[in-house]
């Protein structure tokens, strides 16, 4: 690679680390108070904004901070007590502070989808990683080794699933021998779901041919759970077993084959719906030191749709009582835009502003104009659909004397944080009266 | 208003105004080299890039310049030969460079969907705007005023739909004597779909509030018939006639009672489905000179989806032939990253990259690694799902030859340009050989 190369990487790193330390929120970010002049991230939490108050525009995304602060404890301590750790999938959030949050509250590291996602936690002091998906472009194992070289304590750890994978890097390789290894765990997958080998045969054969590459280490071993869970606990918990029998059965292989090249092999695997079905398989007994990394990302902000119905499951698996496990730490709030037929609220919201890929966001409070307390709504409202900047709010007929007024203010709860996080800049972190005490930024 | 206040608009009006004529983009935007250092917006057409020659990470989305030069002039041709204006809605691109180039085609100005987008492009040059959008609260009545104060020869129109709004409006106007009356056009809806009044007594009602309103000045009537849309021909006709004869009833009867207070009535309607058939109604015969605003989007890209669809039964009722009408202006490549079984490959794209709340993206052409050209891709691949960070490319059987390769790219049309512009900070332009020469902005 060329020396201008070497040296944009490094004035890139720095020119972005100071931005994510503590970046300038302005009006030009969506939520950002229009009369308020710009201030750092850092600053906003003194500026005695409150969200009822009318002091920031709707529509706002907000994370409530002990929602937020007792979900990074909970995780902690359930894989303190699973004897594993955590390196939380960052494509969640894609915020530095609060990935940030996840390393201080104890993570071991952070996992990524992309090179490009991997640089933005390099950039927020993230060092150890994993990037949970196969490497393939000449341009992302370029990106790869230029992040090593300019990052000094920096691990990236990637997925293999194939020979024909393996041949494009070990072809990159070639092209480039003054490059180190790169660092990789085999990807164990289910017929029918995503990537990963279908069968012990086809992952014997690629940990074999691993093992004799030089321009790669086998590390470790992968699988993803989540694609099979259904939220039933009998289904997952028989799914999760069976998927785990695979990757042991592949990892004491590997082990006994001496195919690992580490002193530590990493065991990985964890969504955000039932982690707890595979935090107790990963750390098989092998001859070597297993460090066993669940990777759930959803959990920082947890959500009222998709994620606590498939969690309520695991909840009364781990015999969690109400408000013990994970919390809704998500809302975004909208306005009362118009009232155009009874049972029918139009609120200034949509798809450019909350989560709508797995289910539909949830009323989960209201605020008339003015009104410094947020109440409950009935129990009939619902959002129907969403279109790209209107959503509409729906209710029974029976409920109509306590139907929403154009300006009062609508709480919703998102399905989903991934999507919801990935349409804002920034985010205030809200106290339970809605006060701002803090903000994140996002780096999507 | 405070004084402060005033400053921090002023001030961050000039501080975006920077950005927006020639931002400096970087790697810390996905898709931007990784190995280049940062540069301007107006510099990158000239870096030498071809997508093809893996100059650019995947996944990338970019526009191809021809079918967007296209697009623009054809648009501007059709509302001329209908004898009204463009005010394109601005909300599909948010786009400094792209509003630029339809003002530059001939718009009349622009629209947007809230305050906050208004702000975009007033900062990009717009100076005629409507806010397709009923306004209610405080923050946004304030940012308008705001606005209005800090730029000279700016317009805000927005939309009025009932008597609670227009009670919300006057106590915020008692409050802020100083403020200028709002320019507002009274929207008509459609029972069953989403703002507007329902019914001719409820709009001439609301009109003659209007009217008596010191706090706002009525300057046009508005509707929006895409929610209508089936995209055949006979019974979008009859919706788009029916809904128009209201719009007109209501226009002569505002003009017939001097509800307008202006020199020139602004009628508008258009989304991108069915435009011609309101656009020939856009001009009612009043006793004012009437000024028609068609206010389509997704018109700028077009689509290989949804639009192409409702728009192949527009260029018959235009009797376009083959390319002369919209052209798809949009592609999204990626990269195959594992062919776990047969008749699957995964590509390394998701729901962070791609439009997918209207249909999944479609496979239209293919590279091999380190191919110079696209090719024609069988017929039977399609994308059967995303989730975050992946697609889901299926195949017939019978296609198993031609399957693609681990390394392959791929090249998506997409379906709804809206959500698919707001997941990225800036696109390439690219001639037909995938060659970069230009780029453009967003600002979400």
């Amino acid at each position: 690679m060329t020396t201008m190369t070497d040296t944009a990487a490094t004035s890139t790193t720095n020119a972005t680390n100071a931005h994510f330390t503590d970046p300038l929120l302005g009006s030009n970010f969506k939520g950002y108070p229009r009369t308020q002049p710009p201030r750092l991230r850092s600053e906003v939490g003194a500026a005695g904004w409150n969200m009822l108050a009318g002091d920031l525009p709707l529509p706002l995304a907000m994370l409530k901070r002990e929602a937020l602060e007792h979900n990074l404890a909970w995780m902690q301590s359930r894989v303190r007590e699973w004897g594993i750790d955590l390196a939380p999938h960052g494509k969640t959030s894609m915020s530095p502070q609060l990935f940030q949050r996840q390393l201080k509250a104890g993570a071991w590291g952070l996992t990524f989808a992309t090179v490009t996602q991997l640089a933005v936690g390099v950039a927020a002091g993230v060092r150890r990683t994993l990037i949970a998906n196969q490497v393939v472009s000449d341009e992302d194992l370029a990106g790869i080794q230029m992040l090593l070289r300019a990052t000094a304590g920096l691990r990236i750890v990637f997925l293999v699933d194939s020979l024909a994978q393996l041949g494009l890097i070990e072809d990159w390789a070639r092209r480039h021998p003054a490059s180190v290894p790169f660092e990789v765990m085999i990807e164990i997958g289910v017929e029918g779901a995503r990537t990963g080998c279908r069968t012990h045969e086809q992952a014997v054969t690629l940990a074999t041919r691993l093992r004799a590459s030089d321009a790669v280490k086998l590390v470790g071993i992968e699988t993803y759970e989540g694609q099979g869970a259904t939220g039933v606990s009998e289904p997952d918990t028989a799914y999760a077993n069976t998927l785990m029998d695979r990757v042991e059965a592949i990892a004491r292989h590997c082990d006994t084959h001496k195919l690992f090249e580490t002193d530590e092999v990493l065991v990985s695997a964890g969504g955000s719906a039932i982690f707890d079905l595979v935090a107790g398989r990963l750390k098989p007994a092998l001859g070597s030191p297993v460090r066993g990394l669940l990777r759930a990302g959803c959990y920082v902000t947890h959500d009222h749709g998709f994620y606590q119905r498939m969690v309520s499951a695991l909840d009364e698996r781990l015999g969690c009582q109400c408000g013990e496990g994970l919390r809704p730490a998500m809302e975004v709030w909208a306005t009362v835009q118009s009232r155009p037929e009874p049972g029918l609220a139009i609120l200034a919201v949509g798809k450019r502003d909350i989560s709508f890929d797995l289910s539909m966001p949830v009323p989960i409070a209201r605020a008339a104009r003015g009104a410094l307390e947020a109440q409950a709504v009935p129990a009939g409202w619902k959002i129907t659909a969403l279109n790209d900047q209107h959503a509409y709010l729906r209710w029974d007929a029976s409920e109509e004397a306590e139907a929403p007024q154009v300006g009062d203010r609508v709480g919703l709860g998102i399905s989903h944080p991934c999507t919801t996080f990935d349409k804002w800049h920034w985010m205030p972190i809200v106290e339970n009266d809605y006060r701002v005490s803090d903000a994140v930024a996002m780096h999507f």
